[in-house]
C-alpha cells in the first residue's frame, strides 16, 4: 500500500510534490496501513515536463553512468548525494522510499564511454545493441555476462546506500521470456544488495505462463498495461483477475496498476479528477482488495475529498485485502439482461467474502443465493462499505447501482 | 461418486457385471458416500465386444428411434422394458443408476425414416445432415427446431421413466461452441423431464471460456479427453486442474474423469491391472479430492484388493473431498533438480488442506516452508493417508517417493 | 470449353433443357471450339426442384448402390439405361458429355445394406462414417481399402458404360490434404476404366501448397468458390489468377468456374439475366482466356442476346485463350487514383499478349509503357475485342471504362 | 551483374582487394556483360575484420554524421574525399561502382549532436529510438518527418558526388510494412539525387504481398535470407524462386542473391573455396539465369579457377539470363524416386528454354516429355552448358548427376 507519482505528474514530479504527499501520508494515512512513497520514471531528466519523453534527452549520470536524480527538480540531490536525503526525510516520518527504473543501462553511458564501478568494463560491455523499450528511448538492455552482471551489482549498490525500499521496474514483466536473463540478473543483485528492497514488475499485462518465475523473482507484477479512469479498463480487469487470482500468495502479488482517483493528470490542469464515477471507484476499490491486488494511490493526496478519502481510510476493505485468501470468481451471468459478477474469498480470520460487481449499465437488483457461497446454514452478512449487518438465510437481496458493488463479510 | 463401466469393459458391458458391482458399491463402498452405477457407451449394440465401435452396427430402438438397451446384453430389458428393472434393482440398494448418452438422434432412425413421439415430425426433421461426431457412427447431431426440441423431450420422458439419475452425454463438452445449441436443448428437457437427473458431459478438453456456460447447464463437465493409466496423462492433469480449480462449486465441478484403479480393460483380458503405481494412484487421489473432481470408480469393484479399496474408503481424503473450498495450486518448483507441487484449500469446517506431489523421477526432500501457505503460527497438521499429527511451526519436513503426494490438513 | 447446368438451373435441370442447350452448341457454338454439355449436381433427386439440397430425400441408385438418374426427369434414363441414351444423343451431335458427382458413396446405399457390384463387400464396408460433405445430405467419404477402390472401380464402369467424356468431382477439391487418398482412388479408376475421361475438381478454392498433386490427378481443379455475377467476386480472382496463373499448362488447368453470363437462376425466374455489366463480362473473358482457365458456358444458351453471343464467339479471345503461355500479372497500380493491372503471356505463334484492365470505379486513362511489357521495338498492336491494329512504339494510349478490359495481341 | 565483397571478405575488404577484382572483372569478364563492382558493409569502420560486427564501434563521419569510408582500409578516401577516387578509378575502366548502405542514420551522430547537412536540425531530430536493425548496431530508423527527409537527400547528395552506380540498402527489405515510410524516403531521395542509381533492397525474404512496391520503388529485393554455399538453402530457392517468378521484369528483379563460387570467406583463410559441389554450382547459375536473378558473383575472381571461369562466361547461359521471359516451375515430381524439376521460360528471341533439375541423392535418368512443355512439334534442341544441339521429338531424354541440371534452348 503506497502512492505513486505517476498518474499525477508523470514523468515531471518534483521533490517538493513528494515530499508534500510524503507528509500528507503520515498525518492522514499511515494508521490505516499506508506505507510506500515512490518516485516514477525519468526522476534523471532535467527537462521532463509531462507524460511524455524527450527525444534522446541528456540524462543525469554519474561517472560510472548510473543515473542520478536531476537535481534542478530535486535539490537535496545536488552534490551527488542523490535520493539518500529525500529517504530520509521519508524514513524520518515511519514510511517507506521507492523509485522507478527502466531495465538496461543509458545508451548515453555507452556512447560517453563511461567505465562500470568497480570493474574494468565498459559501459559498452554490458549493453546489447538490440535491445531497446518500445516507448521510452533512454536504456539499452544489459548482457547476460560479467559486464552486464557488475552493471546490475553497482545500481543496487547505489540504491541501497540511498535508503530504497522498493524499486519498481519497467520495461520487464510482459517482456519474458526474451528478456527473461535480465530479471534474474536484477533479482539477483537486489537479493545480494544487503537491503530489503521490494521488487515491482511493469508493464504488463505479464504472462500467465510465467507466473512461476514472477513469484520467484518479484513482490508484485502487473497484469496488465497501464491502467487509467475508463469504465472500459476496470471491466477488462475482471478478466484479468479471474485469471491471476490463484497467483496471490505469501509476498508475491499480481499486480492490476495504481488507483486512478482523486486529482490526477495534475501536470496538465490542475482541475483535472478522476473520470470513474463513485460507483465505479468503489468497484475497483472491492476487486482489488479481494484479489489482494498491491494498492497504490495514484491521485495527489494532498488534494483528496473526503470521498475519496473514505475510498482508502475503509477498515472494512482494507481489513479484506489483508485477510482475503484463495479469491476466485464464483459466477458471471446475466440477471433479467443486467450482467452480474460474483467473487468469493476465505478470510484468514475465519467466514468469507463475498463481493457483487453490476457492470451492467443500469442499477440492478439480484437475488443472491448463499449456496452459490456454499452457505447452508443461517449466517451474519457485514456489507463492508456502509458498515451494516443482517442475519440471512439462503438468500440475500441485493441491489445495486450502474458499474457498482457491494463487499460481504459473511460468518 | 460412482462407478462407471467404461474403463473395464468398454462398449461390452452387460447385465450381470452392472448387477455384481452395484452389489459390492451397497455392501462395502455406500458407507463411504459412493453411490452412482452408471452403465457406459453402446448398451444398445447387440454386438458390442469391446472399446471400439463396429462399422454401421444395427442398434436396437423403439418405433419412435429411441435407443434401447440390446436384450441380449441386458435380459431385464426384454419386452420393451428399458433400463427399468435393472434402475430398480439399483435404487432397491440404496444407490442411484446412470447412463450414457450420445448427443443426437440415431442414423439409423433418419433412414428407418421412424416419427418422433407424440409429434406429426419424422426422424429427418430432427437430424442435421452435417453435425457427426468424429470418433462413434451412431448418431447425427439435432436441429434447433421444433422436432429437435421433441427428440430431446420424448428421450428424457423415456429416461425419466426408467429411473435414471445421472446422464453421461458424450460428444458435446468439447464441441463448444458449435454444439452449444444442443447442449441448451439438452439441459432444458432435463430440467423439463419431471425427475432430479444429474448431467455430465464429456469429452474434455472442456473450453475454459465456456465455464460459464458449462456451470449453467450441468453438473460436471470433463476437463479432459479419456484419462488412462499413463504418468503422463496424470501429470498433465495438474496444469488443467490449475486453470479450472476456481470453477469448481456447489452443484458444479469440472471433472478429471474417472479413476482408473484395480482390474481395468476386463473385455481384453481378466488379468488385467492399472499400469499406476500405488504412489501414482496416491497423487490421483489427493489432486481429485483436493480439487473436487467427481470421483466415478473406473475398475471392477468386485476384484478390488485392499489397496485399492483403501485408496476409496480413506476417510481423510473424503472428507477432503466434502470439504475443500477454493483450492488452488501454491507453487510449482525444482528443489534440488526434483520438480514438486504445492496445492491448498480452505476447508469448510475451518483450517485448510494442503496437498504436496514429487513429480520427480526419485524420492525427494522438501522442507516446506508454512508461510507459504500463510500459516504463522503453531498449528496441528494430521497427514490425511498415514492418519498422523503432529505440531508444526515454520517448517514441515517431507519426504516423498517418485509421483507421490501427501495431503495435510493443517489447523 | 463447355456448358454446365448449374448457373441456370441448379439441382433441377432436366433432360429437355440439356437436350435443348446440346442442339444450340452444336449449331451455333460448336466451330469456335465449345465442347462438352455437362449435368451438374443431384440429377439422382427425384424431386430436386432449386439450387437447396432437400433434407435426407430419397435418392435413384442401382442395385448395386450406385446413383442412377431420376428417371422423372431424364426419361430417357428409365428402364435402367442410365445416362447412355442421353450421352449418346449429344455425341451424335459431335459433342461431349459430362456428369457431376460427389466424392463418395451414397450413405443411403449403407443403410439399405446394398453389395457392391461384382464383389462380396457391403457398401458400409467402403463408407467411412465420419467423413461427410458439410454442405450436401448424400455421400459418406470412402475408405481406403479393398472394399472403397472396388466401389469407384463399379462407378467408373458405368460410367464409361454411359459414355460419359467429363466428370466434375465435388466435395474434393478443398479438401486436401485429408481426401487425399479418395482423389488418388478415384484418379486412379478413371486412369483405369477404358474410356477418355477429363477429371474436374470441384469446389475451391484449391490448396496452392497441393499445385503438384492436382497437376497430377486431374485436368482442371477450381480455384475459387462458387463464382456468381458479383464484382467483389470478379475482383477477388485477379489475386487467385495470379498465384495459380504459372500452373497452367498442356492438359492441367486452374478453374475460375463457370461464366455466370445471359440467363442464369432460371430455375427461380425466367426473366433473371446476369448482374455483371457488359464490361464485367468483358472483363471476366479476357482474363479467363490469357490465364487460360477453362470456360463452362452458365447460363442457358438458348436464349442468349447478341451481346452474349459476342461473347462467346470472339475468335481473337478464343485464339489467345488456346495460345497464350506463361500467363502473369506484370504489375496492379493506381494511375490518378484509378486502379488498373496488366497481364501478359507469350503466344505459342510468336509475338505477344497483354490485357489490361480497369478495376476502378470510373472510366479513366493510361498511357502503357510497351517496356512494361519489355518491347523495346515498334510494334503492331491489335486490340482483341474491337478487332483494330495500329502501329506502336514506346506508348499505347487506353481509355477503359469502369471494371472494363482490353487484350492485345502485339508482334 | 556483377561483383559483391561481402562472401569473400565480410565487413573487412579493403582497397586494394577491391581495385584488384576490378581489374580483373575489366580484362577477363566485362565482355561477358559483368559491369558493378560493389563494397558491402562497414566500410567506415575502421577496425573491420571478419563478418562481425564489434560492440559500438567507432564509426568514420564526415561533420554532418555522415558515413565515409574508413582511411586505413580506403587510403584513397583519406582527406574527404570519399569513395570519389576509387569509383573514379573503376568507371576508368569501363565498369560501374557501388556501395552498400544500412538504413538509418548513424547512432553515434545522434549522441555527437551532430548537425543534418544544409538544415537547422540535429541528427536526434531525425532518428527514431525504437527503430533498430536486430544484427547491426550502427544506426536508428529515420523518422518520416522534414528531418528524415533531409537526411536522405544529404547523404545521396554525397554518394552522387562520388560517383555511386548502385546501392545496397540493408536492413529493409523485409522489415516492410513497418519500414515502408523509410523505403519511399530513400527511393525518392535517389530519383531526385541527379544521377542514375540502381537501388537494391537486402536482406530478404522479401514479403510476396507487398512485390507491387519493391517493383516501384527498386531494381531488386532479395528474396532470401543470406545465401550461402549449402545445399540445402539453394534448395530451398526453388520454392522462392516459383513464388517469385512472375515479378521478374523490365528493371526490377527478385534476387536470390550473391553466387558463393570460387575462393569466398577469405578472410578467414586464404584456402577457403566454396563448399558446393560443381553440378550444385550448374544447378544454381541454371535456375538464377532461368529466373532472371541479378547475378553477383561473391567468391574473390582474382583466384578464379578455369571451371569458375567457365561457370560465368557461359554465352548460352548468359543469353538466356537476357532473353528468358515468363519463367515459371513445370513440375516437381518424383520419377522412380529421385525429384526432378522442371523450369520453362519463353525466349525474346522466339523459342523457349527449359531447365530440368536432378534434386535428388543419386544420378538418375528423366524421359522428358515435350508436350510437358507444350511442344508438339519436331523441334532442335541446344544443351547450353555442353554446347550440344540435336532434334528431338516429343521426348528428349535426360541424365543428370545428383543436384545437376541441364539448360535447354528449343525452337
Amino acid at each position: 500500500m503506497g502512492w505513486n507519482s505517476w498518474d499525477c505528474y508523470g514523468a515531471a514530479v518534483t521533490e517538493d510534490i513528494v515530499r508534500a504527499n510524503a507528509d500528507f501520508m503520515a498525518k492522514h494515512l499511515k494508521e490505516y496501513g499506508w506505507e510506500y512513497v515512490v518516485v516514477d520514471i525519468q526522476w534523471y531528466e532535467p527537462g521532463a515536463t509531462s507524460h511524455e519523453y524527450r527525444r534522446f534527452a541528456r540524462l543525469e549520470t554519474d561517472k560510472f553512468g548510473r543515473l542520478i536524480p536531476a537535481a534542478n527538480r530535486f535539490p537535496s540531490a545536488a552534490d551527488g548525494k542523490g535520493f539518500k536525503p529525500l529517504a530520509d526525510y521519508v524514513h524520518s516520518l515511519g514510511l517507506k522510499f521507492g523509485i522507478h527504473i527502466m531495465r538496461g543501462i543509458p545508451r548515453q553511458a555507452v556512447y560517453d564511454d563511461l567505465p562500470i564501478e568497480g570493474t574494468k568494463f565498459k559501459a559498452g560491455d554490458a549493453a546489447r545493441f538490440n535491445s531497446i523499450c518500445y516507448w521510452n528511448p533512454d536504456m539499452y538492455g544489459v548482457e547476460d555476462n560479467e559486464a552486464g552482471r557488475a552493471y546490475y551489482a553497482s545500481i543496487l549498490k547505489l540504491y541501497a546506500s540511498w535508503g530504497v525500499d522498493f524499486i519498481k521496474c519497467d520495461d520487464i514483466c510482459r517482456e519474458l521470456p526474451r528478456e527473461e536473463a535480465e530479471l534474474l540478473m536484477l533479482a539477483f543483485a537486489i537479493s545480494e544488495c544487503g537491503r530489503d528492497i521490494v521488487l515491482s514488475l511493469s508493464p504488463g499485462p505479464a504472462l500467465l505462463e510465467k507466473a512461476e518465475l514472477y513469484k520467484e523473482t518479484a513482490n508484485m507484477w502487473r497484469i496488465t498495461d497501464d491502467f487509467w479512469d475508463d469504465w472500459r479498463l476496470l471491466y477488462a480487469m475482471f478478466e484479468r483477475a479471474e485469471k491471476w487470482s490463484i497467483h496471490a500468495g505469501a509476498g508475491h502479488y499480481p499486480d492490476a496498476d495504481m488507483l486512478p482517483i482523486g486529482p490526477i493528470r495534475q501536470n496538465e490542469s490542475k482541475k483535472n479528477r478522476t473520470k470513474f464515477t463513485k460507483d465505479e471507484q468503489i468497484t475497483m476499490m472491492t476487486l482489488w482488495s479481494i484479489m489482494r491486488s498491491p494498492l497504490m494511490i495514484g491521485g495527489d493526496m494532498t488534494r483528496f475529498d473526503d470521498f475519496t478519502m473514505g475510498l482508502v481510510t475503509n477498515e472494512g476493505i482494507l481489513k479484506m485485502l489483508r485477510n482475503s485468501r484463495h479469491a476466485h470468481k464464483v459466477w458471471q451471468k446475466n440477471i433479467d439482461e443486467t450482467e452480474f459478477i460474483l467473487w468469493t474469498a476465505a478470510s484468514a480470520e475465519g467466514g468469507l467474502y463475498a463481493a457483487l460487481f453490476n457492470t451492467g449499465d443500469a442499477k440492478a437488483s439480484c437475488d443472491l443465493s448463499l449456496s452459490d457461497l456454499e452457505v447452508y446454514v443461517p449466517v451474519t452478512v457485514t456489507e463492508l462499505w456502509s458498515g451494516t449487518s443482517k442475519e440471512a438465510e439462503n438468500m440475500l437481496k441485493c441491489e445495486l447501482p450502474s458499474h457498482g458493488a457491494a463487499a460481504f463479510y459473511i460468518k
